[in-house]
């Protein structure tokens, strides 16, 4: 298999994971990565021996005279690689889509930017095929996500009439909440619908959705709290069976201690998780109740993580080097180690 | 009018609130409160000139050692007064019911009790005449109040199909936050529905309401997020017309600042209110969504409060001193200052 050689614009939060995954890929090489910082965040990539560019002129100044190797500039980097992701922040990525465009480098967004960008966004499981051979995409947010996996594999079992959601969002990301976070209060978003609802649309256009949103005073995973009409009075194991049926999707439960978003937190780095990511979605199979045609369920979602898999997949399907989605999402999954269950014999499962 | 002579069984967090509002009642006498404790929480009641009594024998002799001036036993107590009101904790009022009924005396319970231990539940608005002349009755939780109050708003306003909430609960109150609190968390509840949905049932028994609760990290007030099927298409003047049609429900808005429970927080103190108590439900009027013939809604209760009024309404029903429940509204809200709007020409009421 060809091995398709990445660009990583933007080494942040998304940015140092998914450098991370790419180069855990077998059928893919991270070329070097492009950032402006000049501290411990890009300082990290060079002790871990990744090459180093410059995204702009005055940043290669800094980044030198800050003491960090720089191997040279954005253009330089786009010149030796197949498909770039661009993790830079919020409208940033806007602007370089030109520059990738002008070196004819595939590229691949985040959702912080706008579905217009791209005209296609992703999310591996529902439309990996649409984005095959296309020149960008942009994976959806980590929310948008989330809500993709799980109402979609709803609606692919034709379950699912009509979603109302509450999103919990964290403040601000472990790695900041030194500045700009929150403390002792929530805050609710100012209009409803969020925009994750209608964000879902873009990759399932026929989705039924509404999303309240707030933010509460913590810093790891949301929490989305869902109200679904389904098609027709079911049952709690038809629902569950729909959810088993998609990837990405794992269990946690109450009855195994798992009760709140930190002891989750807390299991990903017993398990040896790098960064303690958790990269599935974790719905939690014994609050999830079905009450004649409407199911009720929470789950967890480690915004950090859960788009890294996802713009691997993106990568691979930019690049066409894998024509099937299923193929790509199972290599993936397994190179990461993504789980269905967290602990062996898990009581929902002996339960099934 | 005559006086009702009133007890408080219980000097916390509901019980002192209760107490100075029946002071501040002009149809009531606050002969004494009861409790247990020997430090500075029932050391205030006694600087603010309240007779204290002994809830137990025990009880009594540990506070006359930690230098409490005790006026006497709760039997004592219950000798002068014609209502009492227990706010004492879980499990403990079950218990004092056999007490008050060998007095002689009727009782007002809080939400913590069981409907079965009165037979009847109260929110002022809903249901004040089946409580007149009774023995006993039970003011529901601030989570239920709250649900009554802006559920059976529109349900009396026939717009109501169908209610789905999710709360977001403080962890602790702000006194008790040295021990018991959650830091950097969300906890959902374990099961679904959560137990406010059929409490408020128990106050209006035709309301259609499953609700999904949390704990968040922070102390001060809950946060409601709903989803309301209604029995029509509407209109937000339409909805927001019959939240203004009921007593005790308040409006906020976003485009006043007001943009988080703990901003909201700080205006009730700015306001001058006594600890900064807000009674009503603030309903964030700005965010109020109507989309065809469903209404997404979010407001704030402020559960240390909220239930204050309805237990100075409930001892004036069991009394039967007023037989009328708007009239005994409208004495309580009077006296405590009870609003609708809070700021000056609030833009939402200048639009309305």
């Amino acid at each position: 298999m060809m091995t398709i050689k990445v660009a990583v614009n933007g080494y942040g939060v998304i940015g140092k994971r998914v450098a991370d995954a790419v180069r855990a890929m077998p059928d893919m090489e991270l070329v070097g990565v492009a950032d402006v910082a000049t501290d411990w965040r890009i300082r990290t990539a060079v002790g871990l021996g990744i090459e180093v560019f410059a995204a702009t002129p005055d940043a290669g100044t800094a980044m030198r005279a800050g003491g960090v190797p720089v191997a040279g500039t954005l253009e330089d980097l786009l010149d030796r690689v197949d498909v770039v992701v661009d993790t830079t922040p919020k409208k940033v990525a806007a602007r370089n889509l030109e520059v990738y465009k002008a070196a004819g480098v595939k590229a691949v967004f985040q959702g912080g930017e706008s579905h217009a960008t791209t005209g296609h966004s992703f999310v591996a499981q529902a439309n990996y095929a649409t984005a095959l051979g296309r020149d960008t995409t942009r994976v959806v947010s980590c929310n948008t996500t989330s809500i993709v996996r799980v109402l979609g594999a709803l609606q692919d079992a034709g379950l699912l009439a009509r979603a109302r959601g509450v999103l919990i969002r964290r403040a601000t990301d472990p790695g900041e909440s030194h500045q700009g976070g929150i403390m002792n209060t929530v805050v609710p978003e100012a209009s409803i619908p969020s925009h994750q609802g209608p964000d879902a649309r873009t990759v399932l256009p026929d989705l039924d959705v509404v999303t309240m949103a707030a933010k509460a005073a913590h810093t790891q995973t949301h929490n989305h709290y869902w109200t679904l009409q389904l098609t027709r009075p079911s049952s709690r194991e038809e629902v569950l069976d729909a959810l088993r049926a998609a990837p990405r999707i794992g269990f946690i439960r109450m009855a195994d201690g798992l009760t709140a978003l930190n002891t989750t937190v807390e299991l990903m780095r017993d398990l040896g998780r790098p960064r303690g990511d958790m990269w599935e979605v974790a719905v939690w199979e014994d609050v999830l109740t079905v009450e004649g045609d409407e199911a009720f369920l929470t789950y967890q979602v480690y915004n950090e993580a859960i788009v890294v898999p996802e713009t691997v997949d993106a990568i691979r399907a930019l690049a066409g080097t894998v024509t099937d989605g299923a193929t790509s999402i199972a290599m993936t999954d397994e190179v990461l180690g993504m789980r269905r269950e967290f602990l062996p014999d898990p009581v929902g499962a002996l339960r099934a």
